[in-house]
């Protein structure tokens, strides 16, 4: 068994069954980012497939977005480890009747996502496919790795920036409605959070990792990982705006909402019990590290069942 | 521009379109691998996408033999670049109908492959699309990376194994026939020759690449990253025996067929004048660079125009 400790899901499920096949031929899987130790720094590294009608549709962002969210949710994956990014591999498919510059646009955007965060374009790969398949391969370098394991009893349990506004602008599209260009932008063109991450290396963070499935779906495997429980209050939640707003049109609360919503990107951490919280950045304390496993969510003082989003769901 | 000089094609035509549109926001474009320079170190990357009904078909192959031969063809650029294996990451999409043992059995065919040469499965991410495709990225390492430019005129040309096994096979399943078993198993699964690049490399090599595209392509882009002209005698071109079966059907030589056959995997390098070919492996001598352009091929000394497959051709 080389996965670590998972949370609970199918695509978690098909994760542990890849590891038990694998046995010695697999390194440590189920981290934000596979880690290898070279000299005095870890080399961190990272893959994120993006695929046409699961992932985004075509209407609903350009080539130029499609290539740069593609990217940045790679890159969210090196914010986690509290890794610097190096570059950007892109293997990417196209139908074969698009014209050339569909590529070119593509990379464009994954171009300009990397070089946001002081990376290059490495290099990728072009193929022909009955429609647009991104998966990006990120590579960075730190030090000081963070992992998902870690955090302890005590700890405060953290998040950057506000949630939900990725679920808003889905939910609008969903519902035949435009979304609001504040969550449209929210979904279309995410900052991966590498200075944040690192940052949080910095003061000391426990355990880490990006929010990709919602903080529902993330917190879950942060306990795991941790082997300790996570309480959070829905209350603290920061929500966008817009994941506000939806969340009075469908009578939810609105950290409820934002903490179901996938792909915001933002960093989840468990920082120790010492930590104020003087941040550069939007940082936010939301619950805290309890002894125990799995992941507990409260509104005004009750429980909530909270689920994520799981692509084999 | 930051694209090496690249041989003719479409696929190459859209490879210069990303290095001009990315200008600085890209590394160099166009080798085999990624160098990363690491201290003493350089860290190679190559990623490499595999596309049912592009490059493959589920009635011809096991799952497992998916998983061997996506992963062997990533391999196949470290060797070009005469590193050694350290990992692979896998971006793998499969219909959500398929059983989870789907994933499991495409990573089993990876994971023999990478720990073939002595390298680990290190991550990867899993998603649902319309049909099988394989990302697979691979990272290496080597003191004295090898390059595709390099070759100086007087260099002798050299290719590993024997050529055009995996065409045969093609070639024997396009036209509703069962291919010959050792041409399926070269199909199905390649072996990546990195022990065989690290040793050409120590050897000397000046240029070297893997083969993919197939001789007659790839040879033109080792000639204009070189900026030189290759020649080779069609009639030194080790074909294997069931190319020579295919070739003796449709009456062509059996150089020839070789030549025009992707996806064999076998390196390609220019030697110094002083190399004698005195190897532990299968090597052949099949022709030198000159000064010029362009790779010229030559069957009973008359030149015969060749090109090499293009998926976007």
């Amino acid at each position: 068994m080389t996965a670590i400790p998972l949370g609970q899901g199918p695509e978690f499920d098909r994760i542990r069954a890849i590891a038990e096949r694998l046995g010695s031929r697999a390194g440590v899987l189920g981290e934000d980012c596979a880690l290898i130790e070279m000299g005095e720094t870890y080399l961190a590294l990272s893959t994120d497939v993006s695929v046409e009608g699961v992932h985004f549709r075509r209407e609903w962002l350009s080539l130029e977005e499609i290539g740069w969210r593609a990217t940045a949710a790679a890159l969210s994956d090196l914010a986690a480890a509290g890794a610097a990014a190096v570059g950007v591999l892109a293997a990417l498919t196209v139908p074969a009747a698009e014209p050339a510059e569909t590529f070119a646009a593509l990379m464009d955007g994954a171009g300009s996502a990397v070089s946001s965060v002081g990376g290059v374009v490495l290099g990728g790969d072009l193929s022909r496919g009955p429609l647009l398949s991104l998966a990006m391969t990120v590579l960075g370098r730190t030090a000081a790795p963070a992992h998902r394991k870690g955090a302890r009893p005590g700890d405060g349990l953290w998040v950057t920036g506000a949630l939900g506004g990725a679920r808003a602008a889905l939910r609008a599209w969903e519902n035949g409605r435009r979304p609001d260009e504040g969550a449209r932008v929210r979904f279309a063109h995410p900052e991966p959070r590498l200075d944040q991450g690192a940052w949080l290396v910095a003061q000391g963070a426990r355990a880490m990792l990006d929010l990709s499935d919602g903080l529902a779906a993330d917190a879950g495997h942060l306990a795991a990982a941790s082997g300790v429980s996570v309480r959070i209050d829905l209350g603290l939640v920061p929500a966008d705006p817009a994941a506000r707003e939806e969340a009075r049109r469908s009578g939810e609360s609105a950290g409820t909402f934002a903490a179901r919503g996938g792909e915001d990107y933002e960093l989840l951490a468990a920082m120790p019990p010492e930590f104020t919280g003087a941040t550069p950045f939007p940082l936010t304390r939301i619950g805290r590290i309890e002894p125990g496993s799995g992941a507990r969510f409260l509104l005004d003082g009750a429980e909530l069942p909270l689920s994520g989003y799981d692509h084999f769901a």
